[in-house]
C-alpha cells in the first residue's frame, strides 16, 4: 500500500504537534488566573505541571491536529482540543499509578506523581486535570459555533467516563481479581474502553471541529477504533518483547499480573497477524480522504510500529 | 426582617427537590447505555449509586431551582444542572474521604465508599462521577441555545477546579500541615474555593439559564458567596456544638486536626455575628428580586441555621 507521506516527514509533524502542545499546557498550566479564580495554589499547580509537562509523544493531541486538518480546520483550535484531551490521558496515569489502583513507581523513566510528592496531592492533581479539560473546551477559540464546542465536550466526557475510560479501568482490574475472583475479560472491549475510547475522541474530534459529514464521521470513527486496537496490541507485544530502558517503565508487568491480554489471548504471531488486519482496516476507512489521509494512515502504521 | 416564605412551606420545596433530584440521578444512573458507550460496568455504577443516592438535602440542586425559577425556567432544565451539580458534590465527597485524604470513615451515618467498597473502586467512582457531570450538563434539554449550555460547562469546570473546590482541598491539607509544616490559612479564602465555589455555581446556574442581565447575575453571584460562607460558619460551628448522631459523623474532627476554622478565628460568639451579618448581606443582595427572592432568602436562613 502507498503511504504518501515519509517516515522523515511524519516524525517532524509528530514533534512539531509534541511541541506545540507542551507550550500550549505551558500557557493554560500557568499561574495566570481565569475568571472565577481567586487562586492558583502553587503546589497543585506544580504538581499538575510534573505530569503533563516535558513527555510523552503527544499522540492524542496529534490525532485530533492531523483529522482536523483532513477539514482544513486551523491548528490553533485542534491543538486546543488536544490540549483539553491530553488533560484527560495524563490524568488517567496519574490515578492508575496510584498505590490502590496499579501501584507504579516509574512513569516515562522518572517517579510517579505519588511518589515524587504524596498521594493525596496526586489524587487531587488528577481530578483537577480531569476538571481543567473540561474548562479548556468550552473556549471560544476552538470554533465560533458553541454547538461544535458543545458537541466535543459530551464526545470527551462519554469518552473518558462510565462507558469509557473509566469503564476501562474497572474491567482492567476486575481481570486482574482486584475484587474478588479474577472476572473473565473481554480483551477487545476492555481496550475498546480503557485505551481506546480516548484515541478514537481524538480521530472524531477533527470531523467534529471540521462539521463533517456522518459518512466522514463515521470514517473517522472506524479508523480510529482500528488505530486504538492496534495501538494496545502494540502495548500487549512490548509488554512481553520489549526493554525496560526504552519504556521508561518495567517490562513483563501484564504477565507478572497474569493478565489476560491479546498476546495471551492470540499468541504473538496472531497478534502480529491482527495489527496487520487492522492496519489495512485503518487503510479502508481512510480511503474516501484520498492524499489528504495520508498522514492519519501513516499514524496507524507508526502506531502498530512503536518501541515504547 | 420579612420572609415570605413560611419554614413550613420552605422544608416542602426543600423536600420536593430532593425527590426530584434522587429520581433523576437514578435515572441518569441506570443502566441504560448512552451513544458511544459499549458497556456500564455494573461494580462502577454500583458505586456511583451507593455514593450518589439515598442521602442528603441536595441543597445545590436546590439553589438551582429556585434561582432558575426567579427568572421562570422549567424545573426540568434547572433540575439537570443541579444533578450535574451534585455528581460533582458527590465526587468531592467520595474522593475527601479517601485514606490518602481525610481518612473518614462514616458518611451520612453509614460506611465511606472506600470502606464499603475498595480504595480503587472509590477513586474510580469519584472520577466518573466528575465525567458525568460534564456529560449532563451538555444535554439539549437544559436550553435550545447551545452558549447556554456552554456557560454553564465553563462555569461548572472553574466551580471545580483549580480555582475552586479542587484547589481548596488542597489548601486545606495544606493548613493541617499535610505537606510538611502546616501553612497559613486564609480561612475566608480557603472557604470560598472549598465549599463556596459550587454553592455559588448553583446560584449563578438560574442567571444563566434564565439568560440574566448583569446585573441579576452579579446579585446572585453577592448571594451565593454571603450564603456560602454562612454555610462554612455554620458548619464550623457544628463541629463544635453540634452532635455526632445529627451529624451523622463524628463531631470535633477540626479540633482533633487542630484546624483554622471560623470558630478558631472569630470565636463562637463572633461567628454568630458574622453570620447574622452574612444573612443581611444575603437578604440584601436579593432584594431587586422582590418575592421572587422570597425562597432564596429562606434558603440562607436555613443553611445559618441548620443542625447537619
Amino acid at each position: 500500500m502507498a503511504i504518501g507521506t515519509s517516515s522523515i516527514d511524519f516524525a517532524k509533524r509528530l514533534d512539531a504537534t509534541a511541541d506545540d502542545t507542551e507550550a500550549l499546557l505551558t500557557r493554560l498550566l500557568s499561574d495566570d488566573l481565569l475568571p472565577d479564580e481567586t487562586a492558583r495554589p502553587p503546589r497543585l499547580m506544580a504538581a499538575m505541571r510534573y505530569s503533563s509537562l516535558g513527555g510523552g509523544k503527544r499522540l492524542r493531541p496529534f490525532l485530533v491536529v492531523e483529522s482536523a486538518a483532513v477539514f482544513g480546520v486551523t491548528r490553533e483550535a485542534a491543538l486546543l482540543v488536544g490540549a483539553a484531551l491530553e488533560c484527560i490521558h495524563c490524568y488517567s496515569l496519574i490515578h492508575d499509578d496510584l498505590p490502590a489502583m496499579d501501584n507504579s513507581d516509574l512513569r516515562r523513566g522518572r517517579p510517579t506523581l505519588h511518589k515524587a510528592y504524596d498521594d493525596a496531592t496526586a489524587i487531587l492533581a488528577g481530578d483537577a486535570l480531569l476538571t481543567l479539560a473540561f474548562d479548556i473546551i468550552t473556549r471560544d477559540e476552538i470554533h465560533r459555533d458553541p454547538m461544535v464546542r458543545l458537541l466535543l465536550t459530551r464526545a470527551l466526557a462519554r469518552a473518558s467516563g462510565i462507558g469509557g475510560m473509566a469503564g476501562g479501568q474497572i474491567l482492567d482490574l476486575a481481570g486482574e481479581g482486584r475484587f474478588g475472583d479474577r472476572e473473565p475479560v473481554d480483551v477487545a472491549r476492555l481496550q475498546q474502553m480503557k485505551t481506546g475510547a480516548l484515541l478514537r475522541f481524538g480521530c472524531v474530534a477533527g470531523a467534529i471541529l471540521g462539521q463533517s459529514s456522518p459518512e466522514q464521521y463515521k470514517a473517522l470513527e472506524n479508523y480510529g477504533r482500528a488505530l486504538g486496537e492496534a495501538f494496545q496490541i502494540a502495548d500487549d507485544l512490548l509488554d512481553v518483547e520489549g526493554d525496560a530502558e526504552a519504556l521508561g517503565k518495567p517490562a513483563g508487568a501484564d504477565a507478572a499480573l497474569g493478565k489476560t491480554t491479546f498476546v495471551t489471548q492470540l499468541g504473538i504471531d496472531g497478534a502480529k497477524q491482527r495489527i496487520a488486519d487492522l492496519l489495512a482496516r485503518a487503510d479502508q476507512a481512510l480511503s474516501m480522504f484520498g492524499a489528504k489521509g495520508d498522514v492519519l494512515r501513516a499514524a496507524a502504521h507508526f502506531v502498530a510500529a512503536r518501541k515504547n
